[in-house]
């Protein structure tokens, strides 16, 4: 009590922020567009209510993932249940994985300055409960950006999608699609560093050369080169893929399906081709899938929380090696939100898109 | 050698027979029809070379099967390492479970009038070797016809489908696809055995009568009524799909997947609406699929020979005590062979579909 009303004591020099933040103007049913978008401006109190348990957090960085976009659609009934899923309504605040550095606490947990990783909104500021924060970052050993990346739930999901949903042996033939992404360059440099060979597709030249020379793969290709997916992948793999971690769905799931070798595994952690275009849906062969007995499985990292203290303590290990590389980019200001969001249907980012809002 | 050498005096008697078998005059690319099919007839020696350790079987029951369709298709490709999917040549006998009583044996563990199981040929009398014969079934308890049923490999295909692939819990939600087939109502029987909320559908109101009210399903409905299988699934299982036993494919699963709860589990033994079909290839919602962490996985019962003692235990168990229904439809005379097969595509059959060729 007497902590909370210090804070407010202090806070009374600056009653109030402006506060931009990105929504949508209606839903959106196909490929985002920048006319989809607006900033708007609020005035944010920063006087909290006597008893509020509120916390106001400056934004730092803010994670800008491609399942958002099916959130923004107008109905998306049969996953409505699911909270991940949670529908976005035009023109209020997104919320969405960010970093950022606590300005007001009502929160006797939370003080002033601590820094904090948690779903915000896409915003200077967002007004925050306890339940929103998933982890202080007071003193981290590596860049915070990591934290939204190689370290937080993109990293998750590569290493659960790899090692729990994937149950890779030591070199079987990995295929990893979108794998300059910011999970898929992850997923690959597990497989990698577990011991298989990996090949990855992605959409420009200058990404197959970063898998190639930077992350470390045995192969990588770009699709958009590709006339016959299927084709492709019989040619980097003529003895057949054993596991395959999909990020994008679509025809490069029928191509890899077609491919597969006996008892094949399908990872699936995102159909980035088809959440813009329904018509786009893969029809992998099914036949082929009771033959081969492959397993298509769709995974979400939150089911694999039970991992992250071991997930964490791993891959910091790599990290501090040298072993793994974290790839970001990073555009700076919350006006750029937009435009962020809607060049990852593009592939315009390499590695984990983040905007950055303020200087830590 | 001495019992060789008596086999061979005792069959001096009768030197050859006259073999009718079925053969496909050309591959079939579409569905099969009656002018896809000949039956031949050749003259087939029943005196063994000295030395042979070949067995002649008269076959008794021929198992007819809709997966046969898959190999006689001019090209699978990406199935060709599969021995299950092996092509079937035309004009050439073609292989397929049936169960014959030893004609003539030159190997020491098969005699004369021994019953035997395996994979012989869609003919009177099949020329085979040690290797083609899977179990004898000298004094059985059951009819013979059961071996190539419920306590066949069909009978294992419910039983490792729904327990190992589908791993069930009491009280879940389970949905069957062409229930009244052989497959189909065995594994609907071994969910509703084990506990589970059971509805089937199938092709007609004779059937889902069946279903109802011999096979004890909680609830069935004729597809064929449905205009919208999406809605129709909603309306039989309010809360949702737990486990899918999918042996049909194309637009079912997808119906059943946009109908699936969280971590639902498909179980694809078969898809029999797209082996005739290719454009009915099933797309379904790969979004879904992560969202809900569906897993879809193509299962062979010929991975769970390990579990055929217990298999067998169980469903004479069931057997015995009436629990279980063992269906049949069983057609006379090798020349209604094709008419059989072609049937099962139609939905002629309910049940098990055996052609019997000759009295036991």
């Amino acid at each position: 009590m007497t902590a909370l009303m210090q804070h407010n004591e202090e806070e009374q020099e600056i009653m109030e922020v402006s506060n931009r933040f990105a929504v949508i103007k209606n839903h959106i049913e196909d490929a985002p567009q920048e006319s989809h978008f607006e900033l708007k401006t609020e005035s944010l109190s920063l006087s909290l209510m006597a008893g509020s348990d509120d916390i106001v957090v400056k934004n730092l960085y803010i994670s800008i993932d491609p399942y958002q976009i099916n959130r923004m659609k107008s109905h998306s009934s049969s996953q409505k249940s699911i909270n991940f899923a949670a529908p976005i309504t035009p023109n209020q605040a997104i919320d969405g994985i960010a970093i950022g550095k606590v300005v007001v606490s009502g929160n006797p947990k939370y003080q002033k300055d601590d820094v904090v990783v948690g779903v915000f909104t896409w915003a200077e500021y967002s007004l925050v409960k306890e339940a929103s924060i998933i982890n202080k970052l007071n003193n981290s050993e590596f860049p915070l950006t990591y934290h939204i990346g190689a370290l937080g739930f993109n990293g998750l999901s590569a290493y659960a999608g790899f090692f729990e949903v994937c149950k890779p042996r030591k070199e079987e033939k990995v295929f990893v699609s979108a794998a300059s992404g910011s999970v898929g360059s992850l997923a690959g440099q597990y497989a990698k560093l577990f011991g298989c060979y990996v090949v990855g597709c992605a959409g420009s030249q200058k990404k197959v050369e970063l898998l190639k020379n930077k992350l470390g793969f045995d192969d990588a290709f770009n699709y958009k080169e590709e006339t016959d997916l299927k084709s492709a992948l019989k040619k980097y793999f003529p003895d057949g893929i054993d596991i395959y971690f999909d990020n994008v769905g679509g025809d490069m799931l029928e191509a890899a399906v077609d491919n597969m070798n006996a008892f094949g595994r399908v990872a699936v952690c995102g159909v980035i081709s088809e959440y813009t275009d329904a018509k786009k849906r893969a029809a992998p062969d099914m036949l082929n899938v009771v033959y081969k007995r492959i397993n298509i499985r769709g995974f979400l990292a939150a089911d694999f929380l039970n991992l992250f203290a071991d997930f964490v303590s791993q891959t910091s290990d790599h990290l501090r090696s040298g072993e793994l590389q974290n790839l970001e980019d990073i555009s700076s200001g919350v006006e750029t939100i937009p435009s962020a969001f809607i060049g990852l249907f593009h592939g315009d980012n390499i590695g984990k898109k983040i905007v950055k809002v303020a200087r830590e």
